[in-house]
């Protein structure tokens, strides 16, 4: 074991304070990776909060990492001590159900090992995330980032690139499809940029005029105000894939209405009540209404390598661990663009 | 014009009664028919009582119409006079848009023209249903029957019968495949012969323990009383399809929870008001929460050829029409084996 420094709530109710604890050492297929970066999450405010209810403390939260090799385990071949590495929400799996098999570990049946609050297989006790110094992760579930790439703005890749990256690949976002992303926030910018790239005609939803110019910057070929409701039904029946990123309660019955037969629309933002879904609205046109978890290890990889090859990175504002809570509050408000990355070298700084 | 009599409502508030009305001449491409029987959908009440908001008054319910061919224009070929013939929930489509080029003019972009209730593009007015004498219909909406059903039971196949089967055949329900069947009513009975039929491994959901019996007589392999939690959880995450044919609210995460990975909850039934969606319950294992729309005409002649070959209709109980208000009452008790059909010799009698 190893002594790690880092940041945790203690409690639902404490602000995220300084946190020294212990990583195994790594193990014959562990790479031990310094933390050089690590956004900033929803997930990450849910869970120290406690507001998913199922919060372990102390909580250290961060998902969306990347750093620096330190030690490799002996069977480790595709590392090496230097070079750069990432880790997204999940660092185990039981690699044999058939979700495993098929390279999407979100779903195996016998759950994932979260990045933070899953119960330690390996080391006993639950998992801490990436507000540390160093992390210990099995290399199966390591990623490459593209060197080309700034680090601290790939590391929202690792949640709300993949995340949005995952159902857009599934439902075959490319050339000749339509595809909508609903809200402009960590997930929905990444939506934008991705769906893009992939060479989809993409139209964004938001609710605030002020995003309509960044929305374009982003890759938008549209952007629709959903409170318009001319504008909305001008776009009636015609999208081949929506992708929802919006986590709190609104109209899901609007953007299943812009769907064509047979098309899908996606929900990645995860409102805690549930949505009330017009059975009209999917019987009509025999829509689906689906929803999509992260991705799998080989697709994170894959989506790294593309937005390697497409130059494509979050749009980031940096802080130092000290103003989590600050960021947080910020959070709240949507007042990010788009994204929070924590510069770990802070946590050598005093508070 | 010729005149038909038939049973109609003449407004939301009155009960059906003995109704006389124009039909257009055959045209060169219709086929006239004298209907023999003509099953009673959940629809037709909905309709005849205004309970959707959109009935067209006087009105002729009635979508399972099962006839004999008594005229026929000079471009049909397909039949004769003599002919038995079926008429579904359909009577004309556009015929040009990307929906009905595939064969699925249930979602034709320009909207189909119900059997009933909807603007009759040909003669004006609105279309009457299959509470009547007879009916005229182009030969492109009028089905074949095969010879070897009885012509009464068969009549439910026309809309009960399609609308599980193409989610069946959509979502491809066969060997191999475990699918549920929530409800056991009209529609409910009609699923689990198919999708037994099919060859899929068939589990009934039921509130009813007095269905129990009777959903195994029909092809169920289990039966499952959808209150009894632990009978419920045994059935977790395994189910590649559920068609859910229940037309009241009712719990759906409690069935999307069912459902494996990639695989899909669809909704036939169409409660009044929204179901509560629980986000997770789509997010959990990529489900989709789909709905389906009847069928369109080349599957519904699918169904019915293969109902031949299988030796599959409905169960039902025959009434007169003078009687149809009471079946209606005793429908809204579910108290009906599985679906009534009206003798249309019935007409003829002295009401």
């Amino acid at each position: 074991m190893f002594t790690c420094t880092g940041y945790a709530a203690e409690a639902a109710d404490k602000r995220l304070t300084p946190f020294t604890f212990e990583r195994r050492d790594p193990g014959p297929t562990d790479v031990a990776i310094e933390i050089l970066f690590c956004g900033v999450c929803h997930s990450d405010l849910h869970t120290a909060r406690g507001e998913w209810g199922n919060s372990l403390y102390p909580c250290v939260p961060g998902h969306e990492i990347v750093g620096r090799v330190t030690a490799v385990g002996g069977k480790v071949s595709r590392f090496k001590v230097g070079d750069v590495a990432a880790v997204g929400c999940m660092v185990d799996s039981c690699r044999t159900c058939p979700s495993c098999k098929a390279g999407l570990e979100q779903y195996c049946d016998n759950g994932f090992t979260a990045t933070y609050n899953s119960e330690d297989k390996k080391s006993g006790g639950h998992t801490f995330g990436g507000y540390a110094s160093h992390i210990v992760v099995d290399h199966d579930f390591v990623l490459k980032v593209p060197t080309n790439l700034d680090l601290a703005a790939a590391a929202p890749l690792l949640c709300a690139g993949i995340t949005t990256w995952s159902p857009l690949r599934h439902w075959k976002a490319g050339p000749g499809k339509k595809v909508g992303i609903v809200g402009l926030g960590g997930l929905g910018h990444m939506g934008v940029k991705l769906a893009h790239a992939l060479g989809a005609h993409v139209v964004l939803f938001t609710t605030s005029p002020g995003k309509i110019a960044d929305g374009k910057r982003l890759g938008a070929d549209e952007v629709v105000l959903s409170k318009d409701e001319a504008a909305m039904a001008a776009h009636a029946e015609s999208f081949d894939l929506i992708v929802d990123a919006v986590a709190a309660d609104h109209d899901i019955n609007a953007y299943l209405g812009l769907v064509k037969r047979d098309g899908t629309l996606v929900q990645v933002g995860a409102p805690e009540k549930p949505l009330a879904v017009n059975v009209f609205s999917v019987i009509w046109k025999r829509r689906n209404f689906a929803g999509s978890l992260i991705g799998g290890i080989a697709e994170t990889q894959e989506m790294l390598d593309f937005c390697g090859r497409h130059g494509i990175t979050s749009d980031i504002e940096m802080i130092p661990i000290q103003k989590i809570d600050e960021a947080y509050a910020r959070m709240l408000e949507s007042d990010v663009k788009y994204r929070f990355v924590v510069d770990m070298a802070s946590l050598k700084t005093a508070a």
